[in-house]
């Protein structure tokens, strides 16, 4: 039965897995178990009680246009705030360049709707955000990996890269980064590689999709301009959403891109889901406009910059030897590199067991040989407390793996070391 | 500047057209203008106070939970509560075979990405829901059309269509239909045709994408059983919302499924939206079960059926001999028939001048050559008065251009008529 009904299935969807990321965290409803898995903001942050009061008021007053459907661009009067808003960080935008979308992921959706054909390229760092390489990958994507270092996206490999690709019949149409505090890594791009991006996007045509969700979540050093703010040919569409600063479950996110690009994205979102939730627009665009905001923004800094001195504070503490990681300036993740060749997915196991929990960095990367000894800690939602037993936990884990010695995946470790390995010590693969 | 942004674009986006209706629903805040265009529900059955009562609790009480990110699926309470209603209908469906969705539109857009391939076929009535035709088309399905008749599609023409399909080295993967008072033209399909409809799903192996946003509004005659009810094989995949029964603009719908299928339209949303605003959901199950919701249905069918009767007694008082319509047992259209050769497009300008608009029925076929004398009356969102004045003036437009003459545009007319015309009168093919 199952057969007569599933090889109907497109091309695409025999492709989709679901994703590992996903599937563990439906682990973590055991009780005791310390999550640094996911990407959750931290409830304590949801502002319930003046989102109440602003639910309670629109449907008062306004109940019959609140419960009524939506033009798709979005409600009017959030796009201008939404306008305005990325005006004041320096964006030359106005409401005409703004879409409101059922959450930024939608954005990627949309995106590869309006560009994507199978096997044309996307540009990605390795690593980055998952449900990227899962939303273009719906639509056939091929991806291009670019490296990483602590200032995001390697520009001298991407300079080579792209003017190599370029040359191609079918060169790349959209490079996604993620600039700020950059998820899974937590790396920030500087300033004088943004201005290097948006050249090299006029110089090689193509269009930059900046994936900005974290950006108001710097807890220490200065804001960089966006790449939308020197982007003066439209090559630039920029993404963000109220789901970090107010609430993801609102679904509210929004696009600001070229009218020529803004108008096939709407067309798309049309016919894929009408319009965004009004009444989540409403409770928007009431609590920017009645000031809440920019004090909203201020409480999650303080918040979630402690918990960052705390998970810093406990990677020291409870770490061994021979791990890295970035010290992010914002946003949600600490990104930990493993000893060479130890494998995170292997780790996971024994963690879950000792009960805390993270994502294995892996999944964050196109090519899915990279990033073996690699993981991703989110840490917003723990409680402080749990933080730091929850790096306790995981730092002995860490410990007895390296004191035991761990089985060296093939595909992890450089090849010639490998070989070393197999015939001086174990004398087996 | 544009060329160089818009040669970017995917197929499917080059191939997006804005419709036509969306343009002109942009042209109804004229004021003075009595609207028959779009499909709104009636703000007046909104019911708006409960929804701030059922908002104001859940945020008091579980704000943390309503405001944070969703899993993919839906929220359990909700799923189940939606089971349990589609089972008192006599579909065998539980918590596992329901999505929830951002309104029922995105079934259609998961179903392409889950069953489509460029240039696979859906089979759907000519006419269909328009945007069931911009969604599949997003994903370059190619369509067939079957003709209706007041018994929705025409049996006979669908079997002989599907006998000849099936042998096809690419036969049809979806057979889409409006089964309750379709959208536009009002017909329901009798339960002889939909046993037959589900025997040949399973005869010539083809999926049934069974949409049903508005079978709860029946104003007369009894409820006939959904094909969902009849399926056996899990080849029904049915989708329905609360868009037409509580409010549109929570964007909450939902499909049932067989889990096969289920699993991979969850993985398409995971990567469209991630999930379905939570605090929507949330205020469609309480309102569920507390139980307001067939207290709701039996208020909005008494707004909706008193007024289809003002609307079918201004149809007798003011339309001129020549016209077809269809009268509706349920739903929220009416479906005219203009006199043969009589371009609706066209009527609609006259229409507008007297500040009365409708949709010109072509919108609602596949094959843009059709339907040209046909157009869709909304009968849910005027006013009583407005509906009654609205067709006074819509008569009278129409019977100037009667009396005036029509220019009887070439596609519109028999072809044997056409070619005759042409060899008489042009001497050109």
């Amino acid at each position: 039965m199952a057969n007569r009904l599933t090889r109907h299935f497109s091309d695409r969807a025999k492709e989709m897995r679901a994703s590992e990321v996903r599937e563990l965290l439906k682990l973590l409803q055991v009780p005791d178990m310390i999550s640094f898995a996911g990407g959750l903001p931290n409830p304590e942050t949801f502002p319930a009680n003046i989102i109440r009061e602003i639910a309670n008021d629109v449907l008062m007053r306004d109940g019959a246009q609140a419960l009524q459907y939506g033009i798709t661009e979005g409600y009017a009067p959030l796009r201008e705030a939404v306008a305005e808003r990325m005006r004041k960080k320096g964006m030359d935008v106005s409401v005409e360049n703004i879409l409101i979308v059922s959450g930024s992921q939608q954005v990627i959706d949309l995106m590869a709707k309006v560009f994507i054909d199978p096997k044309d390229t996307v540009v990605v760092t390795a690593p980055t955000y998952l449900t990227a390489l899962t939303g273009f990958g719906a639509f056939q994507a091929t991806f291009e990996s670019i490296p990483i270092d602590a200032h995001n996206m390697r520009m001298d490999i991407f300079e080579e890269r792209i003017a190599r690709l370029a040359k191609r019949a079918n060169p790349p149409e959209i490079v996604y980064v993620l600039p700020n505090f950059q998820n899974p890594a937590g790396v920030t791009m500087p300033e004088k590689n943004r201005r290097r991006l948006v050249d090299l996007a006029s110089e090689y045509d193509f269009i930059i999709l900046e994936d900005d969700p974290y950006g108001e979540l710097r807890y220490v050093g200065k804001d960089i301009p966006a790449l939308k703010c020197l982007d003066d040919e439209g090559r630039v569409v920029y993404m963000s959403t109220f789901s970090k600063t107010l609430s993801p479950g609102l679904r509210v996110g929004w696009v600001a891109a070229d009218p020529d690009i803004l108008k096939k994205l709407i067309i798309s979102k049309q016919s894929t889901d009408v319009c965004t939730n009004v009444l989540g627009q409403r409770i928007a665009h009431e609590y920017v406009v009645r000031g809440h905001i920019d004090e909203q923004i201020e409480r999650i800094k303080k918040i979630y910059s402690r918990k960052l001195g705390i998970m810093l504070r406990g990677m020291d503490e409870f770490m061994p030897k021979g791990l890295d990681w970035v010290r992010p300036e914002g946003g949600m993740f600490l990104w930990v590199t493993l000893p060479e060749g130890m494998d995170s997915s292997e780790l996971l196991k024994s963690a879950l067991k000792k009960r805390v929990a993270f994502v294995s960095g892996k999944a964050f990367f196109a090519d899915p040989r990279e990033g073996l000894n690699t993981m991703r800690l989110n840490f917003t939602h723990p409680s402080d407390d749990l933080i730091t037993e929850g790096l306790r936990r995981l730092g002995s884990v860490i410990n007895q793996e390296i004191v035991s010695g761990w089985d060296r995946p093939p595909e992890s470790v450089d090849r010639k070391m490998e070989e070393a390995v197999k015939g001086a010590l174990i004398g087996k693969s």
